[in-house]
């Protein structure tokens, strides 16, 4: 039987992003009417859909060698797993946070603080450098409906905030940032054939990320602007610049997207004509 | 401010069940956008959708008086509440289920068994009684994916069978029964209102069920055979019989669905005629 | 070509609940693809789904017979048209309502007062009767969401309230209670066929209605405890009673759905035995 | 092993109004993922969805005992079965149609007609009577879009005709009116067992259908109106007549639905007080 | 505070288009469970949806600085706001059409003409260059079913004329051709921060346009083959052409997709080899 | 009236990926309310979604032009066509199965064998290769639901093997490799018009396709690594090379999507710097 690299998957909030995520990194994932089991068009890949709750122990324990999970999940976990590569994808940030009208109050409630989270460790490990009497509900989703009564006190995961907002929640303190990240089991990186296939896919995911924040322009200088217009061009790396037939030159480079309408406006101000952008698929670094 | 009867109504699998015998009790629950604090027609009762497996702690701690789960949370979350009527519905076994090929194996794996499930505290039960070592791990729905890479037992809810059937598992014991419960908190009990109130909900609720099981049959007999045809009646209750204008009984009794296409074919035989059957919508013991 | 009674149909917030009346009432509407131009039932009547804003018009300028729409838009209009009915479905109040926070200061706000709302007429009476400059902005649907920026005073329906508060909007005036009306046009009322068809619709529509507020209970009483279990029950029809073959007394009665818990359990009490409750499709009173 | 009934069930458009009559019927069918292997509540029957197309011929060469289909497929299959009840359910007819400026030159086209159809054998001997040269081109569903570059001439079934008309399709001739039968293979009934149990299921089946067409009334009226009374109820029945306590009579009678109205209004002018009507189940007559 | 840019969107018909080009033009636009208050990637933007009919008018109040509808009803409100892009999205015609069988004879109806429009202004302006006497309805969507019975003359969008087609109704005089627009308000134009963030935004959005109208095409000439290939290119734009390490040429050129099959047919007997195209994301002229 | 391209595209499994690849090569496909007869953006192309069974024939009989349907139905039909490109979408195979624990004795059944699918011709065909008794059933989708009882044999597509594994069946015997293709009619090809309008629509569609199997990839190299950096580059086509102002050279060249991760390794460790990698729209070989 040929090496596997089994890849785990979350199921949930991250699913999208890491599928588009794999798809543009070459590995296409196919649902096939078995939900957790999606076929993958890497044959010496094999794919399976879990909790991102139990992905960081399932690496652990060596049931999986790979996969995608949240920061989150891995500190709740406590599991001992590498974090390869920070995607950057899904930021959350887990909070703790109370009813608008308790927040004064909380300490003062003359009883133990029911505090309800999905996230038992990190919410112990919270209340305790509280010092404060509590009292734990583990929920299962939907934590923000808890208060105020089913609960005094939330540990929740906040994108926008608006959830929060419109069940009249103030956070009470941040306790940790999460974003969705590439892990790996520690036995799978001191295996030779897995650690070289875990580095060529993290390789090709990271081309795609760093792809996603670039777009190509191309321009046309005539001689002597190109000095200027050069200079306008982010440093990271040098553009490439071509001679033209019939005089000028051609320049291109891969420059961030953010604040693309800005740098456009003045490379055409400095002396660039034609300037076309294009999406770029990778970048490797 | 009047007093409020707060009723927790479980968010999933028995939500459909239990919203619609709630209508049918008299009980209209209507989503209005929020999908978590429902419209009531009865203003002195406020209903919360939550999790099933929070219900039975929180009635325990007092956050609400009422409310319907499953008997598998109560037991798995040891909490002391009172289970005042078994409505029958979503009736399911908690079973321990490994791979069939796994399934001789499982006493001579060599090391811990790893077992997976959603209920931590009815899988410890079951392992120490097993007294082999094993690792739980906790899951949060669809169990039956774990095995075999990432579970070798795991102890999960079956309706039909049909789910582990499709991932060939086999059930190793059956561990519980359970359907869904109407339950209420002590202290609710303990307040004269609040109890009253309580039991006129269970009254009404226990009605609706009784008539799902029956349906009232009317049929005409001439008076020689109205003995022949009473006997046929099933014994709980006694016939309503009435003489008719003209000669002859009108014969009404509320007779089991089970069984009922037998009954009426020897009701023909025996002489009933004209026989009429219809739905009850309550009946009362 | 045989007489036909034109039937118009409010399509929208009102469809659903019109739609069951009218099947429950032995005219079935059934779409055939084509939305606007159902079939129905009765080979006589040709219906029609128009928006419930226009059918007021439509009825008094004689493109239609009769028709269901709200109370609101028949005002609205000013249309000349016969309410024959109050189904009392979908009830509704038009409001006027501004933010929380503009509340006190609406009548110092320095510039015109910016009203959006779906009903100009009436909105337009009732800033007349406020004595205070306005600019009026027409809105169709979500009107609720124009303020703060797009609107000063919004004159809104309100079902729940609901939707207000998650706006942050303050009622500041009740302008008009509406709900779904049978109606018709003066000039169908005036032909004979056409009034004859319209009064036998309202009659069993009227029975749908009164049938849907009871319920039909029978019971058993024997002969000393009659008088006491007659007594329990509402007062506005006589109720059926039959002597049993055997002795004792059949007693049935349509009773109001409100509050059917306690009268049972009233009834029991006083001597009632084999309670049954069946649903009752049309009363006519 | 006991023995089993085994239905077959149409998969497609009569597939709800089957399922629906069944459930009333009291089998209960119900789906568990595997779409074409339902669960039923009857321990003895075995279910599974088949196209209408292939389920005579299944019940021919004794692959089902019996089953749901339409008289269209049991004509065009030429399979031997018996039809056993015509539930009148989903009513159609196959007829032959053309493009409306087609049809007078359909005799004339100087090639032979291109005829599409889902029914091979009813378009042959249809087309054999016509005494024209054809083409036969067997279709997939949709055959009214094959019209006028795919097809001269179609047999299509038709419920209301509107899809026809939107296709500008004219009917040429009216071939074979259709609805749904309940079917039992020849085999089967020659079995004692099995034979039994398709009878019962047919005359419960039966039962929900009469009830379908029916209405329970009941009325009081006063000694020297109930003849003018009763003889108002349709003839097909005795009415159910009984004197009530403290003078009068209780009447009750199944009527038909259509023409309800008019019954309830002469009813009421001859005397009848008090009337309800009620939904009936099952009418075994 | 910092300054903000309030842009109204338009919900509705040309939502999806509008969401697209402006996530193509690098701000993302996503909706967070409000629907009417989208989350954008520009913390200095923020954006509303709102029903176009009524943005004209906003803009024009200044209660929104800039935004996007259609032209149709920037005239029929009249207001005076700046059009500053023509996307040329959502191509529409404001058409006035009739009954097939009654455009003849609109003009001897022997009564006023009763005609329905969501578009009041323009409906008069339009009838009294007919100088006909009429009855106005307004319509609030679907203006083509209330023909024949609920209006003999309609002003109705037309796309594809599909629905008036299908409604039987024939074109009688096309009134405004429309699309959806840019469109600023004048107060907004005025201030300096907003006008440069509008341009900005006006700039961007026209690449981004340019751009879906061009197609990227890379060619390698051999020397005697260059000028005959080059003449082939459109001449908008001179190409860049590049020397080969190796000898001959690269050309390149952002040629119009119309047409682009047979441009490279030309190109390819011109000479041209290694063909390849490119999607471009933005085209700034 | 100008010439017309009648172009059949495949309703169902093939439609999604056939819309993409046209609107890919610049012909656009938009449903309008009528499923059959979509727009397309080639006024010179009428387009309708037919079933992919019926495409053959109606092409063989000039019903249409040319058309995509998949080879198996190609075959089925037994239609003179012309295949002009395998675009190597929908890959199947048509395969005959059994169930699991029938495989072994289909050859003793001691009956005919009930052999059920879609395809007559073909199976047939196949059942007089094995000479054996066999009694056909033609199916209409989801024949592998057939087997046990409804049939000992099914001649089925398949995609992954899902479908068979779930239903327990085998393989027993591969018939045809298919996918969709792009077929003329004869005539068609022999008219000049069509003929050219063929090629050019295949020409592009074959450059999409071509497009989807490479990526462009850029980067720079210093002049004496620029043959060893070549020297990895695929064989087809020789890459653009070009001199950099400054110094080295920019290597260009559109190389394989399957093993893209390999190949920039490779590159990177031969001196390539800068590697960028884009997507192609078309590649005309």
């Amino acid at each position: 039987m040929p090496p596997l690299l089994r890849l785990a998957l979350p199921k949930g909030r991250m699913t999208e992003e890491v599928v588009k995520l794999l798809t543009a990194s070459g590995l296409e994932v196919k649902s096939n009417g078995r939900a957790y089991r999606p076929l993958v068009s890497d044959s010496e890949i094999e794919a399976k859909f879990l909790k991102a709750q139990n992905i960081p122990r399932l690496l652990e324990i060596g049931a999986h060698d790979c996969g995608f999970t949240g920061h989150d999940w891995i500190e709740e976990s406590g599991a001992r797993v590498e974090e390869i590569l920070d995607t950057g994808l899904d930021p959350v940030t887990l909070v703790a946070a109370a009813p608008e009208r308790l927040v004064e109050g909380l300490e003062r409630l003359g009883r133990p603080i029911l505090v309800a989270s999905e996230f038992e460790r990190l919410t112990r490990r919270y209340m305790e450098s509280r010092r404060q009497p509590y009292l734990f509900l583990r929920t299962f989703g939907a934590t923000e409906v808890y208060p105020p009564e089913d609960a005094d006190l939330i540990l929740d995961l906040v994108a926008t905030g608006m959830t929060l907002r419109e069940n009249r929640l103030t956070v009470v303190a941040e306790i940790l940032a999460s974003s969705t990240r590439f892990v790996a089991a520690r036995a799978a990186l001191d295996d030779p054939w897995k650690a070289v296939k875990i580095e060529a896919l993290r390789t090709v995911v990271q081309a795609v990320l760093e792809a996603r924040r670039r777009v190509l322009i191309e321009m046309n200088v005539v001689a002597d602007r190109l000095l200027s217009v050069v200079a306008l061009l982010p440093a990271m790396k040098a553009p490439t610049i071509q001679e033209l037939h019939g005089g000028g030159y051609a320049v291109k480079a891969a420059v961030p997207r953010a604040g693309l309408a800005a740098t456009v406006l003045l490379l055409r101000k400095a002396g660039a004509t034609d300037l076309l952008a294009s999406a770029l698929e990778k970048v490797f670094p």
